[in-house]
């Protein structure tokens, strides 16, 4: 079975087209600038030189899904011949607030509770809605599955997803943990037990999704018991231009003396802060790298914090599992940042973390990355939220 | 040397005269409803029966400290025969910001630089000042010491204390961690590691001062290297009324839902939250637990978040650290919830916390809780802050 996942933004859309026999990625392809002047698609087939590039008018997103849908029946660099091929559409969507915990295939009612979520990703869920409504236009019989970047998480106790705040604060708006990345925590946690030979139900995983947006969660047993984004993605670890974890407080302070509404404490705390902020530099950590090794001390003191927080969300997590087993890097800076892996890998003995930094020496590769008598196993698994979703499509059109 | 201890709130004083040379506290009291109808001051003197009760109009701190004056005169309750005996006298000051690292001798600059803190302590150090003016008053040729909740955590470094923000915002308004509960941290890390008859300088100490209002401090080598509390007491754990951690992103939103201002949002999180608001039922944690026996599962899942919580804390800062000797309770919680701090030292094996469950059965005294073989040794010892801050003073007059 051919699989097409779309995970659409609110004007881009990535998108793979996925043979379910032997998970084989047959095209991949990108959509910016929808609704936007200047709107193009590009297109990769693995083992095909050059790319397939269209630069035409999309004024929404189903004239970018027609193109798509143009795009992977192309001779040299698509993936089908007839459009019937594609028997299943998997759509990466952000929220799926309390109502779903696990994949789902969509239907009236569960694009109606997708809606209902709305209000808890106001940046996310209507791009993820413009997208299953297009494919249901373009594609009516086509069957179409929902999976949820918080859904993984849907297994964390109380204790770990309710806030020290007022209960009806839960109850009246939903504020509590949900935690993002979901759907990268599942696939690594699982392919790391995968990649042990061990039963997940055996392991206590701590899985260190460290990209742009960054997150960290633990992962008992197969389920996911905490993780350091909460009601939003701002939450947690220092990110490209995210802050993270502050002190709250620090908010009323800003609107009295700089005068920020809602928008604006929203603008600094998710578009200027983070490494970005910290240094003036870039949100790039590769460029904040460069910086520190030319003496910028914003720039390591930024590097420094960052360890320093992914370490601390590692030890608070073996303490919530009294232990761990396993701590697995990913995405952007877990799968590159050599320097950076190996200086959160580096001086957590207590835990029983101990670097090979041989082995850590390797970018986007599966690989164990400590020592042989670590008696925690520290891996780099390259995450792939794509795969996971027409994995979880597969499974519930099949 | 005989030491009168002050501390001011904005309409209470607490105090204690203090022998220094033994350190015996010769009567302890508390002024309250200064500046309100009903002000009263209540002053014990340990052996004798009773106390001293004075109801007397009282219509700022100069008025409160003239009585405080006479009450330690009092031939029964009081400490001393002659005014002429207090030698000095020791503030504490919530505030020091960045330019008080340790103790200091109250001079005119002195006093200048704690009002130019006033905008980072706004409910506190006005009420410090009051205190310090109407002692400069009473007692002009006394010499005065302020002694800092802030100041033991100045040797933090700038990756602990620096935000995931804009620098600006720490440049311009001093936007950063400061951490409180100094005085507390201090002498219970200090108390820890003469217990243990080792030298601090060898010691990584964890200290968890679990009042109603809480914080825990990671102390390497006798230096505070990082601190849950923040640029204001509100981060960190869940406490009586206040939140801790959040995820800030939640604040533009309550502002958009429900039209808070500044006020209202610190409101929230400082007086409506905590155990308090999760559970609708107390701040105080007695209350909590009761409930809790009794099957309310809003107080079962506060008490549970609160103790994970200070677990992860631990486990943080041992991440810190890369590892921890001692871990400490003190204050209210610390001190006396035999049920609560037991649970933080259970299922905490994996750091080689043992404890001693029978040990654990105490309130209020100094004991090692930990099994004789507990690589980690936990300590409770009751907080002294009234002690240090008459140690500090001593130190600094003689």
């Amino acid at each position: 079975m051919k699989i097409l996942v779309l995970n659409c933004g609110s004007s881009s859309l990535k998108y793979q087209l996925i043979d379910m026999n032997n998970e084989e990625v047959l095209c991949i392809g990108l959509v910016e600038r929808i609704g936007i002047d200047g709107s193009i698609l590009k297109q990769e087939k693995d083992g095909v030189e050059g790319k397939l590039i269209k630069e035409e008018p999309m004024k929404n997103h189903q004239d970018a899904i027609k193109l798509v849908l143009e795009a992977v029946l192309h001779p040299e660099f698509g993936g089908v011949k007839e459009m019937s091929e594609i028997e299943a559409v998997g759509h990466r969507v952000v929220h799926g607030g309390e109502k779903f915990a696990s994949s789902v295939l969509i239907t009236e009612e569960v694009e109606k509770a997708i809606k209902e979520c709305v209000d808890l990703a106001p940046l996310h869920n209507p791009a993820n809605i413009m997208g299953i409504d297009a494919c249901k236009a373009i594609l009516p019989n086509v069957p179409m599955v929902a999976v949820f970047d918080t859904a993984f998480h849907q297994t964390m106790p109380k204790s770990s997803y309710l806030y020290g705040l007022p209960h009806e604060l839960y109850t009246k708006y939903g504020v509590r943990r949900y935690g993002f990345h979901g759907t990268s925590h599942k696939y690594v946690s699982q392919r790391a037990a995968e990649m042990l030979g061990k039963d997940i139900k055996d392991l206590k995983i701590i899985t260190c999704h460290l990209g742009n947006g960054a997150s960290i969660a633990a992962v008992d047993g197969g389920k996911c018991i905490d993780t350091s984004m909460g009601f939003t993605p701002l939450e947690g670890l220092i990110m490209g231009t995210r802050c993270g974890d502050i002190d709250s407080a620090i908010l009323p302070f800003l609107m009295q003396k700089e005068g920020l509404d809602a928008d604006g404490l929203s603008n600094l705390m998710n578009k200027q802060s983070g490494v970005y902020g910290m240094t003036g530099i870039s949100s790039d950590f590769r460029d904040i790298e460069g910086a520190a090794e030319k003496g910028d001390e914003k720039a390591q003191v930024a590097l420094d914090a960052y360890v320093k927080k992914v370490q601390k969300y590692i030890g608070s997590y073996a303490a919530e599992m009294n232990g761990v087993d396993v701590v697995v890097f990913t995405a952007g800076v877990g799968e590159n940042g050599i320097d950076l892996r190996g200086r959160i890998a580096s001086n957590m003995e207590f835990l029983g973390m101990k670097l090979d930094e041989e082995s850590n020496k390797v970018r986007g590769k599966e690989r164990v990355i400590s020592t042989t008598d670590s008696k925690v196993k520290m891996l780099l698994i390259p995450t792939n939220e794509e795969l996971m979703i027409a994995r979880d499509t597969l499974n519930l059109v099949k």
